[in-house]
Order: structure tokens, then C-alpha cells, then sequence
């Protein structure tokens, strides 16, 4: 199959309700580009540097998976990379109304391009990247929660601080 | 692109609010095929052959669209059919946990399907089956939530009984 | 102040949580109407008649008030009686997307028409009629939920079937 | 620890999602009453009698477990057996409004009685009762959804009608 | 008719959201005062005096509306004002709780004191102020989400910066 | 009964909400430990050490209650305490999603803990500390919505600054 498409974040850091996310996309087109957005204004734990190197450990060797930053808006980063699906999980109701508002105004600034949801896995639903921080900055692994590489990071993180 | 889409529902009758999402989601795939759900223990308005009389007077000349109808759980008529994919409207937060259930149970039957969401556009979110139903039913027009042939369809109907 | 407001639903029977929405919106309009639907295809606890009765005991003498029951579409009802206001009240959140849906109908049917909504008091927002019939069912009072009459009503009703 | 809690619903059938909360809530009381709610005027698949055997099945040996059946309020059931605890599962916030009006409800009822809840774990909270009837009706084992003898009984069930 | 509206709010900028809720409370009241609130601890994009210069431009003309600030409760300036109706815009399930929140503690506070709700217009539920200065922070016009003159003056406000 | 149940939260301060969840969770446990979450990273009203005094003074002579301090995560607090159970307060639909969330991974980091969740009482649920630290500020009283040392601790504090 063909088509790009865009799935943006933050992923500070990755957790494996992304990685669910990004899996169960993969069959459906060409390309999956994981888009970090870089917000200056937005206090983060792992810089936008750090956050790509974990993903390109964890996503080393998937032939279509690609990992890119953008600033500004997500649909000018689409339209830049010729894409035409914003790919996002809905883990609960809560994200509902924000993801709808967002999915609109989109819509309103890009007409031909889509967002498309997948329903978070059960097993992932609970996950988030806050709640992941939390736990590990009391110094607890989150082993099933995040990929490998991703645990040793935050240990490694939060024992320095 | 490739790929076949299953766009089921009672489809009793056909909305804008189908129409919207039916269109949004044709560049995606080679096919969208719109499965009439026909469950014999569910009371319609509309026969399951006056249904899909309506979608093919409205969907004629669509060359990427089919319709069909199908019996029993969405996941073995996509196998049937080839599809892995489910698409889905969300109109609204209520909708949410009923979907997220059903696409969580068709996940764990069927983990090879995917069911993608796109949200209602704004002006359609409000449009329901029944909402629309009830509207015809005391003789008043719904001539910009339905399409046309289902508008005179709705009135015919309600007048006869 | 002037205008006539609406007030539309089955009232069956009328509970506190109602007659609450009724004494705070008096005080803004020159008159309230409570428009008892009667829909012949919906079963109920209590007829029209008897829903009716009821309530003209409660609001006895209550100047402002007028009892009045109508058929089809609260929008039709309301031009007929020259009402510009619907009224509602929203209990929970569950109520919401209902109470939008046909809030956004009824301004399409009729846009001279606003629909108005107050918040339930906190003591009287677990206050359903459903479960009032419930309770009164299984042979107990529910003094403080509904007013006397009705409380009277229900356990006549429940103690002849 | 001292103490009854009674556990109410139809079980028609018990799923894991019950199973379940009855076993996390096993550990802080002296006996778990799972108390079989019969209403006369709800369909159920299964009799009360077959719930009932069922259940016995799943919990033979178990012995700070009993099996009963009700009619009537759940807090009326709760004092002629000395409970003075409601146990009930959330599985998602479409639940919340109805479980926290009933509970309200019977607290008004019987304010010596209070409704403790715990949430569904993740792997469970997609489970009713009502999913895993439709899924079974078209003949497919629920094997991880459901305790084995109640997928048997499904199965024959669907088989028979 | 009689009676003054206080619709108080942030107006970091004024929406089309917010002045479709004014256009359709407009006919219902004798008066309605848009009251901004002038919370010296909470960040704003306009300063008070910029917020109040757009809305005096935009409704240039307008006979019944009155543009104010406050700063303390809500209940308090209404009560100086001599209002007995404070007016809200509802747009999506989320703003539910937090609504009902505070339209229960501001009853509690000025028992006299009413809130009203209007849901947003299909249209305009999905527009927020916040949504709007993401957009206009990039350099996108946001032309038929905010009136004309708050449009321009998010574009100059955000090349200044 | 045995047992002991940890109530973990900020109390900041002590409102009506919290002191009826306690009151209600006492008589099934041995002991109620009211946990005040020190957290030097979230700016609070009253110091933890102010909290814990007016806590103090509130149920001086309680004998099932203690009150104590903890840092770090709520499940490792318990396991020092010898505690299985935690307690929470559920309020609103909004509280759904964050409690479920929580629960889940305190699932996840210790098994044999569990988290019961009580419904607030329909006078308590739409107490809460921000919005009564936001009335005190205005130099209002808030008597009914939280003990008496509380409200002149917080007129107090109000006061000075």
C-alpha cells in the first residue's frame, strides 16, 4: 500500500502505548514518520536530541518506520513531507474532546489531510508518558511499560538529578 | 493505494454524517465497502433492500465504492471480504467507550483488522439516524442532514403510516 | 420581565429535581410553561391525564405556572405558544451529548428558538424518575425526591399492580 | 478481617470481569456474597437457577464465597443478611453517572450501608456481559473472557436456539 | 423584556464562539454586560485594556451590550451590577464538571443568582481561545474563528513578539 | 474489623469532601491513615506541617485515625504501613479517567494492594480545596465546606498576604 503518514508527539519519552500505536499502523502505509514536536516554550524531561536517539535504538532497522522534528504547526509539517494522514491513539475519554478540537482545526487549515485514530490496546491504555515519569523518578523500573532502552534512560535520568 | 476499507452500520437511514466520512476516507483506500448490518432481531425503518436502494441511488457512479450487506460479527465479513481494515465515525464522547469495547473485542477475534476512527466533522455531529428519524416522522424536511433521495424516502415513509 | 418559557418532558412522575429547575427559572420569565409530551409509542407509569392532575395539585396557585401537554416536536409546540425559550436541566454528564444533539436540532428546525440549561441543585442532581419508580416499586417512600402527592401517587400506583 | 460484602448484577453470565473483582476483594472481607439480582420483567439468556449453577461450578471450594439470589433493593437484600457493604466494579466512565446516582440512591436509602468500588483491571475492563453474548451467538469461543464452564454454556445455549 | 446578563469570561481573545452565544442571548435580555475577568496571576496574550479595545470595536453600534471588567467573584460583581443571571457558553462534555462546579459553589455564594447555559453552535464548538493563539502563533490567520479586527491583531501581535 | 486503609492526597487543605469519605471508610477498617502527599516540587496554600495541624485539630480524639506525611510513591508508603488498601474519593466523570489511570499502575507496582473508590456524598461533590482556597481569597467564608479551623485558617492566611 501507499501514503505517508504522520504520526506527531511528543514522546518524552516513548512509551509502549506508542509503540502499540505505531505497530498496528505499519501495515496500512508506505511510511510512518514519527514527528517530534520541538516546543520551546514546553518544559521536557529528554531534550528533542535525546528522544530521537531513543527512538532510533528502538526503531532501528524497521525499513518504514522514519524519525523527523518539526516546529509549527502539524499540518504544514505534513503538507512539507507530502502527507496526507495525521495518525493518533485515543487511550480514554478524556483525550476525546481535545483530539476532536485539534482534529478539526486541522481539518479547517488542511482540508485534504485526514486524522485517523486507533483505540489504545488495553494492555496500553493506561500508560503515559507523566505517569511513566512519575513512577521512575522514585527510582522504580517500568519495564513492560516503556522499551529497554527507554527504562535504562530514565533511571539513568533521574539518578543524576 | 491499496487496500479495502469495511464501513459497517445499521445505515437505517443514511446521513450526511455517513456521507462525510464515506468521502473522507475514499483517497485512503483502493475500496471502501459499506456492509449493511442486517440483524433480524433489531427493529429498522427501512428494509435492509430499501437501505441499500437509497445507498446505491446515492453512491451511483462512485467507482471505488461498493455495497453489501453482511450477518453476523464485522470481523469474519471483512475476512471474507480481505479486509483489514474497520473504518468508524466518533461523533461524540458517548460514543467512546461503546466503540473502544467493540474494537478492543474485534481486535482480540481478529488481530490481523484494524479499526481506524475519524471523527465527525463539525457541521455532521450532530446528525443521527434517529435524531433524523424522529424529525421525518412529524412531516418536517431534514434536507441538509440527509441526502436527497433518503429525504424523500423518510417522508414517504412516515406518510404511508 | 417578559417571555414565555418552555418547559418540555414526560414527567413521569414529576420529581424534586424538576420542580427545583421550575422555581429557579420562574423568577426570569413571564411565564412557565410545562409541556407534558405525550407519545403514544412510549410506555409510561402514569397516563397523560394522571401526570397531569398531579402536577396541577403541586403548582396550585402558582401564578406563572401553566400546565399544558402537546404532541410531535417542541419546536412546533413552542411557536404555537409564541415561546422563543426551551428549558432544560442537565443532571450529568451522560445528559450532555443527548441534551446537544437535540439542542442543535431544534435551533436548525426553528433558529429563532434558544434552548436555555440549568445545572440540577447538587441534592437534587441523583434525582432520576426512573429511579424514583424504582425505589417506589419495591414498596418504599421517596418523600424527600418527589413531592408528597406523587409520593402518594407512586405507592398507590405500585400497591394495585 | 471481619465483614460482609454483598456483590450484586444480573451474571448473565459471570464474566472474568467478575471474576475478578471478586477475587481482588476477596482478601478484605470475611465473605463475599455474589447476589444474583432476579427481575422478572428483564430478559435474561440464562435462567436465575442456570446463573446460579454456574457460578457454583466456578466457585466450588471457594470458601469465603456464597451464592445467592434477590429481588427487591439491594439494600433491603444487604440488611436481612447483616452486609453493610455494596461492592461494585467500574469499568469505564459511561458507568460513572448510573453508579454514582444509584449509589447516592441507596445511601439515601440506607445511610449504615456504603458502595465501595474498584476499577476493572485493564485486561478485563473491555468485558460485559452483553459483548460476550453477541460474540458468542455467532459461535465463537470467548475463552480468555469468560470461566471455562460458562464458554461451554454459551456455546450449547447458541447451539440449542 | 427586563433583566441584565453578565457573561464573564478571560476574552484572551473574544471568539466567534463567544459571540455566537451574545447574538442569541441578546433577544432574551434587557442587557448583556461581557465582564472580563482581570486576574492579575493568571498569564495573559491581551492586557485587560487590548481585550476590552477589540470588544468595543466589535460591538460598535450594538445598543444592548455593555463591555466591563471585574476583578474577585463573579457573584459579587453581578450583585453590583444588579444581575441576577450569569450567562455560559457550554461547547464540549469536558467543560461539564468544571461548569457545574462552579455554577453549584456561585449558588451556594448568591442563592438569588442564577446560571444559564447555551450550548455552542455546531459550528462554533470546537473554536477556543487557546486553539486560536496556537494557530496565530504561526502566522496562519484565523479569519472565520474570531472576528476581523481580533484577527489582525493576533497576526501583529505575534510578529512583534 | 481489621485492617488498615491509607487515604493519601494533599489535603490542601482539608475540605468537607475529604472528612465524609473518612467518616464513611471508618467503620470498615481498623484504622484510617490520612496521608498528606509532600511534594516539594507543587507550590501549596498551607505548609504539610500546617496541614497536619489543622488535620489534628479536626479529629483530635478520633481513635481509628492517624495522620501522617509521606514523599515518594503512594504504594510504597503502604507497604511500610502494612497497609492493603487505599482509599479515594471519587467526585466527578472528570475524576474518572486520572483515578483509573493511577490505579492501574499502583496495580502494577504492587498486586496485592488494591485502591476502593467511594462515590462523594451529593452535598460534598462539588467540594473541592482549589475552589474553596478561590472563595477564601476573596475573603468570603466557606463554613459549610470545610471544618471551622479550616475556614479561619484560611481567612487567616488570606489576610496576610
Amino acid at each position: 500500500m501507499g501514503g505517508i503518514a504522520v504520526y506527531p508527539g511528543s514522546f518524552d519519552p516513548l512509551t509502549n502505548g506508542h509503540l502499540d500505536i505505531i505497530k498496528r499502523a505499519l501495515p496500512l502505509f508506505e511510511k510512518v514518520i514519527i514527528a517530534v514536536a520541538t516546543n520551546s516554550r514546553k518544559a521536557s524531561l529528554f531534550s528533542s536530541e535525546e528522544r530521537i536517539g531513543l527512538m532510533k535504538e528502538v526503531f532501528h532497522g524497521w525499513e518504514k518506520i522514519e524519525i523527523d522534528t518539526f516546529e509549527g504547526l502539524t499540518v504544514d509539517y505534513c503538507r512539507t513531507r507530502g502527507s496526507k494522514v495525521i495518525l493518533r491513539g485515543l487511550r480514554a475519554v478524556t483525550d476525546f474532546d481535545y483530539e476532536y478540537a485539534i482534529s478539526l482545526m486541522n481539518k479547517k487549515l488542511a482540508p485534504e489531510i485526514e486524522t485517523y485514530f486507533l483505540m489504545a490496546d488495553h494492555a496500553n491504555s493506561f500508560i503515559s508518558s507523566s505517569i511513566v515519569k512519575e513512577v521512575a523518578r522514585h527510582g522504580k523500573a517500568v519495564l513492560d511499560q516503556v522499551p529497554d532502552v527507554v527504562n535504562l534512560a530514565l533511571l539513568r535520568k533521574y539518578q543524576d538529578s
